[in-house]
């Protein structure tokens, strides 16, 4: 890990008696300009490595997780690699997508509040992809982080990658949050219909596995060490 | 499932009464002309379809599995999919390549003993492959599947895929096999050091993941049905 960097949306900045974890890597805060969504992809200067482990501020994910998912990112730095799968599908007496987080046996979808990505796409989403879209994720004020699924699957033509059995992030500490409200599903299906529209199809693309380590749930003989011991 | 071609390598012909399984697809036995682990990979024109299920006559595969296994191969359809994964590593005392079939945390080679791979790579193998290095296979009679990991990695600069924690195939009815042969690690390192020569480098490369279904060992709501029980 080279750095942390937190995006500070909040207009009021931080405490400055704030006490911030003690980490072998530096803490840089950026206070935004705005409260913008699109401000967790702008292709900060402080970013140096090419990948990225973008986390909500709720997520709570393992030290082995994290070193886990960056190996499977480093064999597919051209994909969206993390924890988080969800999966749109078409609902054919409504003529609409519909974007669902039920446990399902394929995905198209990693949420970007636990996953890697490369540096590269933050430059894509920031300065190649369409500002229209940018505006409409500050109008939902919600759905970056499908816009950005949609920006790869347009890019590559592939899905992304799912890592690991962890597949909700339930922050038990965090009271209410964005997710809780009751059109929170019917307003990122409507992201999806207007991503869909506005690209003139729909590029997401399912994939029917996630990626485990080799020796997940094996049973090897005594003496023998495997490289993670619950994923 | 298409059909089922038998490679007959045994000069003596099936007994008429052998009693093949009854299947909803045909049997068909194909009876070679020389006892070549070559024969295995030749183009038969009765291969139809893109994919093909290499399998040993001693390998025992469940339906999910193959079922599942096709699946995944599906999404990656240059690269070898398959079940018993083994790996090279460099042994620098001896100046040499080694062949490691314990449990390890990456591997490089799928055994074509229980591998889809595309019907492409039976023509790459028979005829775009240099000739000695099918008959480096047939001097040695071994070594037919670590020929193609490399011949594919060769092509294709990827490592192959596992899928499931299927890791040994250990048929118990099946009484003595090459395998058990003392000298079977000896010869397969053989066979790796003298294709890196012929090649003027190793191809192979590693993968620290395998392919498992999105939601195994996930703990589901009841009510709620998963695509695969076990796998």
């Amino acid at each position: 890990m080279h750095s942390v960097l937190v995006i500070w949306n909040n207009p009021i900045p931080p405490n400055p008696d704030l006490s911030w974890p003690q980490l072998h890597v530096p803490i840089k805060v950026i206070l935004s300009q705005n409260n913008s969504l699109n401000n967790r992809f702008l292709p900060y200067d402080l970013i140096e490595t090419d990948a990225i482990l973008s986390i909500d501020d709720d997520i709570q994910l393992r030290h082995d997780e994290i070193v886990f998912g960056f190996r499977v990112w480093r064999e597919h730095r051209d994909q969206l690699v993390g924890f988080p799968a969800r999966a749109h599908f078409w609902n054919g007496s409504d003529s609409s997508w519909f974007y669902n987080s039920d446990y399902m046996c394929e995905f198209s979808m990693i949420l970007t509040g636990a996953a890697f990505f490369h540096k590269y796409y933050t430059f894509a989403y920031t300065s190649e992809m369409s500002p229209d879209i940018r505006n409409m994720v500050d109008n939902y004020f919600n759905c970056e982080d499908i816009a950005m699924n949609f920006l790869l699957a347009h890019i590559t033509r592939k899905p992304p990658l799912k890592v690991t059995l962890h597949w909700s992030f339930d922050c038990v500490y965090c009271g209410s949050t964005l997710h809780d409200r009751p059109d929170h599903y019917a307003a990122r299906s409507r992201c999806i219909n207007w991503l869909t529209n506005h690209y003139g199809y729909n590029p997401l693309m399912y994939s029917q596995y996630r990626a485990d380590s080799v020796l997940f749930k094996t049973r090897i003989p005594l003496g023998k060490q495997k490289c993670y011991k619950y994923i």
